[in-house]
């Protein structure tokens, strides 16, 4: 990929709107977009200052394409660190297609996902951790993760690796010192201090690594499976914890086949809710497919929500029994996965019938989907699954997978390091093992990188970002 | 509806992207954007220049909800005619959302549809018929739509109208005073210049509502009705025309059920293909309805194309005796609708078949959607219903129902008012006719107004317009 010619993109979401922008960014920005624009005050858009904006017509020989606003960003001044030119135009997709390939004509390429950023970073306007944070901020739909991007965006990550790394870098360069002087077995690395080092990046790194099993699950969202039979109140109670009918609720037993996913955000936290068909033994052969993929996505979730129609327990004991026997199923099949159990339907219960249901089943949630009683107390229970406070102490909190992985090899390396240190490694060898280090810092912030990685990266960018 | 009070909106399209942008507008806009807005460079907002861009954060309190750029315009100078700031933001749908709501809490109003070019008007910035064009340029999915949609935009219809509004106005006011005189029986308005002005503002007139016809096709596109027995390859043309697969192309007689919509844009012209079940004789109940549904699809047609399997014709003269009695039926149902007779499926046949078909059939034009031949034939004859002069020629061309309803009137009070010169009418009965001659103009360019009509007109746009 050429990163020295200009490049071109939509920024705004795509479909009509308003107003869309198109963003053009790299050293001809700016005399691409004066052969095409002309100002209503009759200006020359080469000579404004960085910063301005100014009103006028896009324009294609003699045909007038749209009447926009131009905004105008000189050099190290912009989001990329080039000449950056936004143009806001109409929202129809017409003019927005038709002014980009305007300038595609005169000279413009079509920028990659991501491209903006890449160059963001080329140019030294942000580190790695930082660019890969835009893509995590444009995709945060709650509280937690935009907070966790936002931090990481505005350089909270970075600093905390750029101060290890630059004491680590720091040591091994008295080590390596050590070297040159090999044979009159100096030490200018004070080992005390240097074991004192290691120690507090080791404690540092751990709890990183640690914060990646929040932050990941903050990223992503929980996963939550509801299980339970037909026509015990699965999809109203997804109802009432969403506030708006996106299930279809109906009463006749076995309505829910497929898996449906459905995000909610909790106190700032996102869960996604999977609607299962339950696991109660059928003949139907479509059934028994739901069953099979019940246990998948259970597999697959963080937390199981085990939902069963309390008035039915009062009337039949053959239905207590099946329950009990659905929870050893999957009490027994996934002993450590977090299971709710839960009552629906209990407004058309009495405090006796209640007390019963109580005694028969431990720790059971009764509740009302329906009329949208105790739904609160199941949403704190759920909360409870997610260690927030690290998000409270506005903490570091690692969710980038690759992010994560540097940080698991870094710590080998130390580790290898306050080995060698206690072992009386030569400085040689241990120098080897700090540089590994040093060279996994550098790999999360971008010091250490080539094409492959970067690549990979921005893919996963949106296009005109 | 206040319109003095502060508005915001999102104005790029909803949804997840690079970019979002928040549009603000009112007198308190740049005091409701400085409370929330910290400058990177600490610069007071309240205090920069127009059209200027600054670099800055949204905080909630103490809460950073994202880092920005912050558009200003003062006034007069701005598309609104009023004090308005646009916030360039991350385009993630939680921070949209989360500084939109930010803004409701420091006093602004959730814009309504249109009301940022209702306000453009209010504020004398653009007249009617050009705010509602804004709207038309924002929908326009291809050239000729929008050409049409910028000349109104950009003032041409609305300058027409105004300068036939003048010079009637004119005559209007001397033919008013000699109301004052008319014991003197005198005559200020010279009779012959006034039968000429009429004459010309009829002519005007009926260009303006002629053009209507090609306006309106333009604007919603024309609908065609593709008609033809099951498997004779509808979805495969109308793939063909699309150059791209929408509709499911099958083997299966009779699979397209209902009909398909699809729109298609031929030499800056769009077309709304309308595939349809075909007109054969069936005892298949939904077959039946289905030949309803396309009686009642060429009804709403401009242009009807019947399909049929040419190479069917040739081996069963039963096919040629139904493609016979189906024509038949169509042309007797909608004797003035315009008939494409196409056979499909040409490339199975040699030349002698198709000699012979030609001779069968007249007018018949021989293509093969699969293999793409003798598709553009089909295109031109499309193009061919439209009367492109006008648009070619740069001349003005009504799209809007609202600005032909009041020609329609205009052009019945000019008539009387014409009917009312040659007969001798009394001074003033004759200007009572001219000023509602002169009240419909005004309300095509909006000097005549209510906030019913406001309502109706602005009611169409999208939010953040």
């Amino acid at each position: 990929m050429n990163h020295h010619d200009t490049i071109v993109a939509l920024a705004t979401p795509s479909g009509a709107g308003a107003i869309a922008i198109i963003r053009i960014s790299g050293k001809d920005a700016i005399n691409v977009a004066s052969g095409v624009f002309q100002s209503i005050h009759q200006k020359d858009i080469t000579k404004q200052k960085s910063h301005t904006l100014h009103l006028g017509h896009i324009v294609d020989e003699a045909k007038i394409l749209d009447q926009v606003l131009l905004s105008i960003f000189k050099g190290t001044n912009s989001y990329t660190g080039e000449n950056t030119i936004e143009i806001s135009c109409h929202g129809s997709t017409y003019i927005q297609q038709q002014i980009i390939q305007l300038l595609l004509r005169k000279g413009c390429r079509m920028a990659q996902p991501g491209e903006f950023t890449l160059r963001s970073f080329l140019n030294g306007k942000m580190d790695l951790s930082q660019a890969e944070a835009v893509a995590d901020l444009i995709s945060s739909d709650n509280e937690a993760s935009h907070q966790i991007a936002m931090q990481q965006m505005r350089g909270g990550f970075s600093n905390e690796i750029a101060k290890l790394r630059e004491e680590l870098l720091n040591f091994a360069s008295l080590i390596e010192l050590e070297l040159d002087f090999a044979e009159e077995d100096v030490e200018f690395a004070d080992r005390t201090q240097f074991h004192d080092l290691l120690n507090r990046i080791e404690f540092v790194l751990k709890r990183l690594i640690d914060s990646f099993a929040v932050g990941n699950v903050i990223k992503n969202g929980i996963p939550v499976a509801i299980v339970g039979e037909p026509n015990v109140g699965k999809s109203t109670l997804l109802n009432a914890l969403l506030n708006e009918e996106r299930a279809i609720v109906s009463d006749i037993a076995g309505t829910t086949r497929d898996t449906i996913e459905d995000e909610l955000v909790i106190g700032g936290i996102g869960f996604r809710f999977i609607d299962t068909a339950g696991i109660r033994e059928t003949k139907d052969v479509v059934e028994s497919i739901g069953i099979k993929k019940t246990f998948e996505k259970i597999e697959q979730s963080q937390v199981v929500v085990y939902l069963m129609d309390s008035s039915q327990l009062t009337v039949d004991n053959e239905n207590l029994k099946k329950v009990h026997i659905e929870l050893e199923k999957i009490k027994n099949q996934f002993p450590l996965k977090p299971l709710i159990i839960i009552g629906n339907k209990a407004d058309k219960l009495d405090v006796n019938q209640k007390e019963i249901i109580k005694s028969e089943i431990a720790s059971i949630l009764l509740l009302s989907a329906k009329e949208n009683l105790g739904v609160d107390d199941l949403k704190n229970q759920l909360l409870s699954f997610v260690n927030t406070g690290a998000l409270r102490n506005n903490e570091t909190i690692v969710t980038n997978t690759r992010h994560y992985d540097s940080l698991i090899k870094a710590l080998e390396e130390i580790q290898k390091v306050q080995w060698g240190l206690q072992s009386n490694l030569s400085s040689d060898l241990m120098a080897i093992d700090i540089r590994q280090a040093l060279y996994y810092f550098g790999e999360i912030t971008g010091q250490v990188t080539n094409d492959e990685l970067l690549g990979n990266i921005f893919a996963n960018f949106c296009i005109g970002k």
